[in-house]
């Protein structure tokens, strides 16, 4: 009973963020849960807001008749509505019920939107370090992953971008605040990145779309102000999910909205329903649309994730290791202090630190800290880390 | 900002189901929902037994911290071993966790099955009438349905599947019991299947995959034995959901089971939670796993279904439409009394009753009739069925 041979091939080169989950898991056997410093998956610790806890014990308490039956392929009409609302809010464009559609979370978005627009051997464009997973999207749905180097600071390079879209372009799939770095794009990237797509576009004859992973878009510090890529570029289509702002990843749910100021905005809409049904997601879980519906502007405590990322930033630095301060997500990008991400990252192992080489992220030399842990697992990890460091500057003296 | 030219023309050949569900909701705006009889949609109208909302009250009352967390992308061991622990029973094979990848529906389950073992260009077989959503999900990994008759009573047709057998098959997807027919293979047509099956991968060289798609699996009348594949071929891959036993279609929980007498069933089960992961699903909803882990044996109450057959089957034969008496799912698939299913479909309409013809499930002449509503609705629409069968007896005249 053979497998697939395209799936043969991409099980031998096994995802790089699985792998070393699953040293980990032994690495936990060996030592105990309580003695390895897991940050290899982004998987946050914090519970969901008691708000979610409340909605789930009323409903569970008077459960409503047909809850859990099937609906229209794009989710209930309420929670469709209910988030067009907020986005309104959020871009003051006019986003109405239609123009979201409910899915199993930012990854099955994805899918949904590139099935939606994909024809064999389209591209799109993604700037690396990137979130691996894209590339197997990409791919689902016969397209191809072209991937553009970003500025040192992980910012956009526009003009990598500029020079990588041509004939074959679809899309431009950018993530922020961004998985592996945690940098969070600016307005003027955003507006520059708007102004080239509509240039590219006149240029190519037909529009090219902005697709924006925001699945960590409640998740920033420093009071920054999140640029919105819908006012920025008409043909934006955000993909996002409650897995990380109402801490919800294994449930499940999320949407994609399509800008209200895209012409054919309707057409993408019926396009990503019909994906959405038949590449089996049908929709997105019932009993969850329900309870996000009303908990629009509510989110985890931000703040945990900040005071996280600052002991470890600040510590990390003091140790010497050089790294971009990342404004956003719970990720850490530094660079490894030897060239080999997977030597280094081995080392961390010895010392029972769990993160993944930046070659997963299509960035070897780095290595990826996932922090959604609880604050002992840093504070448990640290000694560990400034000793690497201590031997790897000893090393090199 | 152009959608994809395949789901373009995929878009205007849109399934019939979803046509007669639109054309059916413009019918309740004009004579309101009451008034209008509708076996569009397989939707179950029986809420969940009892003991899924007591498991519900019972996890919002008392919430197992970080139970909304991501799980292993094959799902809880938890809930893997309770299936296992139930298809051991059933089967009487040695079943294990490990044999078990919990995912998102049963559609999720195919497309990750079709997904694990095809190839671009690789034939699935498909007796038919059939659900026409299979031919996206085989389409989504490359592969190509190839259809083959089934006999006049809907049951297998064994030498149409000998002769489709050739180099590029690669599996035989059976669904029973069948949605469009509501019947159920008997054990004799499984145990000639596996024969067949065991002979043409001997003369192929390799093992032929047997996916059987057993969503309504718990759906049978009259007290008949369901066979079990799992004991007429060893390479057999069981696709299932909760949607219809437990009446969770819109939570979108559901699993895929490889056997254990497959010789490579860890590189299948390697490749499906591979598939689970890439296509999007990520895992099946978490807090779904969580309540059905401990109902593998509960279901709603089959006998409401089978009175409701028994209703519209005795009912539809007295008015001298011809059909299968159906013993499983909640579908009946009479001949339409005239050659074209459609225009018998909107006589049907006018007397505001929805069906959908019998070429949406690839073969005209027939309709399909869902009825998993509630008995009045049946009640409701039998003057209707009645009268159009006399207008047309009486045209034939």
């Amino acid at each position: 009973m053979a497998i697939s041979k395209k799936v043969k091939a991409a099980l031998n080169g096994a995802s790089w963020v699985r792998r070393m989950f699953e040293e980990g898991e032994e690495l936990k056997r060996l030592h105990g849960e309580e003695n390895v410093y897991d940050f290899s998956l982004g998987n946050p610790n914090l519970e969901p807001p008691a708000s979610l806890k409340k909605a789930l014990k009323a409903l569970a308490d008077c459960p409503v008749p047909g809850m859990h039956r099937y609906m229209p392929n794009c989710g209930y009409s309420d929670t469709r509505k209910a988030i067009a609302e907020y986005l309104k809010e959020e871009s003051g464009l006019p986003f109405e019920e239609k123009h979201v559609v409910m899915t199993v979370g930012a990854a099955g978005g994805l899918n949904v939107v590139l099935k939606a627009i994909l024809d064999e051997g389209d591209e799109v464009i993604v700037p690396s370090p990137y979130f691996m997973e894209f590339k197997s999207y990409i791919e689902n749905s016969g397209g191809q992953i072209r991937l553009v180097e970003t500025n040192d600071d992980f910012s956009l390079n526009l003009s990598a971008i500029e020079k990588a879209i041509g004939e074959k372009t679809e899309a431009v799939l950018v993530n922020s605040p961004n998985n592996p770095t945690g940098v969070v794009y600016d307005q003027e990237s955003f507006e520059k990145l708007g102004e080239l797509l509509k240039k590219k576009s006149r240029q190519l004859g037909r529009n090219l779309h902005l697709i924006t992973d925001e699945a960590y878009r409640r998740i920033v510090f420093d009071q920054i102000h999140l640029p919105n890529a819908f006012c920025c570029y008409p043909h934006t289509i955000r993909v996002t999910s409650h897995s990380k702002d109402l801490s919800l990843p294994g449930e499940r749910i999320g949407y994609v909205a399509v800008s209200p100021l895209c012409e054919d905005a309707d057409e993408m809409i019926a396009a990503a329903v019909f994906a959405n049904r038949t590449l089996g997601f049908v929709n997105a879980p019932a009993l969850m649309q329900r309870l996000v519906a009303p908990l629009q502007k509510n989110s985890v405590n931000i703040r945990e994730y900040e005071e996280k990322r600052d002991l470890f930033y600040n510590s990390l630095t003091a140790f010497g290791y050089q790294l971009v301060k990342p404004q956003g997500a719970f990720y850490l990008f530094p660079k490894a202090p030897i060239e080999d991400d997977v030597a280094f990252v081995k080392e961390l192992q010895s010392k029972r630190i769990l993160t993944v080489p930046g070659r997963g992220f299509g960035k070897p030399g780095y290595f990826r800290i996932a922090y959604a842990v609880n604050r002992k697992v840093i504070e448990g990890a640290l000694p560990g880390f400034k000793e690497v460091a201590e031997k790897y500057r000893a090393e090199k003296k």
